[in-house]
């Protein structure tokens, strides 16, 4: 078989890891692929983990053992997540966003498929050694963001939908209470999760956490634990919030009528333990 | 500032080529990054992009000028996408799957955002010479796979809602008749779109083309043009359909009461006029 290049192999190492992240690709994969002895592969993973390190472009992790091989994590620095996210609390705080009854217009921002990505990327790189089985998210704003999560941890999402459909079978339905005092329903598939596995909640906003924690009842009616919580935008000093210990990426208060701030969370300034 | 080597820029070129599907690197942007020559970054930028192509990774594209720079476009080749639609074909006819009623259970083949981005690469390599400007969905099913067409198209996902929302602003609504005889509403932010733009419509499934006609009619309503529209499953030979020259991956038809066949779109198993 035809002998390749280093440079070949690097480019489409760096492609293969890349697409398929948190994915385990072993070392005999890439050796059969290229036609290239394991060390000379070794070689080759090396040079593409300290380039993508050097440049803030994710994390490739070897393991070893039986069960070992090479993974990429998309991971973005503390500093290139701050100021990512600075950008799009910015954007958020144009008085145009701002609508009658204090809402905000954020639909272009939740579905852009790069903003969803990065900040997917974000959330992704503080739940990696969670162990997550799966991300679970409620239609239908916050969709994009946890399918791009999902993606950058390499697990399925599931989406919890308002109310049974006939196309989704057998269904476990639960009422909840959200941060307005309505009460809801929301439905999901018997099939869709197994007793024992874990969940990463992600969704688009958190008020008082109402619809967080009528996620939660839902994932007990399955015997699933929740391994956390993550938001795009929380309410800043909340009266009151139904759940505790969330990951949001941009916080938001009031301030008057026809105003509203949006900064970045503050644990995004601080240093990580470990540098990327 | 430190010289870098072939092999880190070939690794950082790649890893931002192909995270930024679609949009336009200028030569200068990455001698910056890396300062090296413009004459060495051709030569790095030349071996990504045979080694993706050689490989089936996807295409790297120069254009020439001062509105010029490199692209990577996400594709697969005609028989690698034949064979991951016949994967997925092959899943979907699983007699368990089907429900009460002749539904089809596949929540968890359209959430998943591995499919969701092969499918999308597939979709967006019949699209990337349309122009669409952004990628139309309705909620709720679709938009994981809706959304990484438009990724890998490099444009924005709109939503179009089940009915308007308060925090959407003003909207347009239209009404639709489905596929199975009842009067739907489709609704859309008015900021949500431009007139004069284009396009192309993503959703999981079409069956007479009800829903569909109603996304035609709302971008009407917008002054918007549809270049196209794309579907994960159609049925084969429906009774009516109220649009054509739809691009679906799979069709579907019903074999007796509790059998569905499942097979890959005919032209999945054309060769293309161009090779990969």
């Amino acid at each position: 078989m035809e002998k390749t290049k280093r440079t070949e192999r690097i480019t489409a190492v760096t492609r293969l890891l890349t697409d398929n992240p948190n994915q385990l690709f072993t070392l005999p994969y890439f050796c059969g692929l290229f036609s290239a002895a394991k060390s000379t592969m070794s070689e080759d993973i090396a040079i593409v983990e300290a380039a993508l390190k050097k440049h803030g472009l994710g994390r490739v992790e070897t393991l070893a053992g039986a069960a070992g091989g090479v993974r990429f994590r998309p991971m973005l620095s503390r500093k290139d997540a701050f100021r990512q996210v600075e950008d799009i609390s910015r954007e958020l705080c144009d008085p145009q966003r701002l609508l009658a009854g204090g809402y905000l217009y954020w639909s272009d921002i939740l579905s852009s498929p790069d903003i969803a990505r990065r900040m997917g990327y974000i959330i992704a790189g503080e739940y990696y050694d969670a162990g997550a089985d799966f991300v679970l998210t409620m239609e239908t704003k916050g969709i994009p963001f946890a399918l791009m999560t999902a993606q950058a941890l390499g697990v399925p999402l599931i989406i919890a939908r308002r109310s049974s459909k006939v196309y989704e079978g057998s269904a476990v339905n639960i009422n909840y209470v959200t941060g307005r005092g309505s009460i809801e329903t929301m439905a999901l598939a018997r099939r869709a999760v197994k007793p024992g596995q874990k969940a990463l909640i992600v969704d688009d906003f958190i008020r008082a956490g109402g619809t967080a924690r009528g996620m939660m009842s839902l994932m007990e009616e399955f015997n699933v634990e929740v391994i956390g919580s993550a938001f795009m935008l929380a309410q800043e000093n909340p009266s009151e919030r139904h759940i505790s210990g969330d990951t949001s990426l941009m916080l938001f208060s009031e301030s008057g009528p026809d105003r509203l701030l949006v900064r970045p969370a503050p644990w995004l300034s601080q240093e990580r333990d470990e540098t990327l």
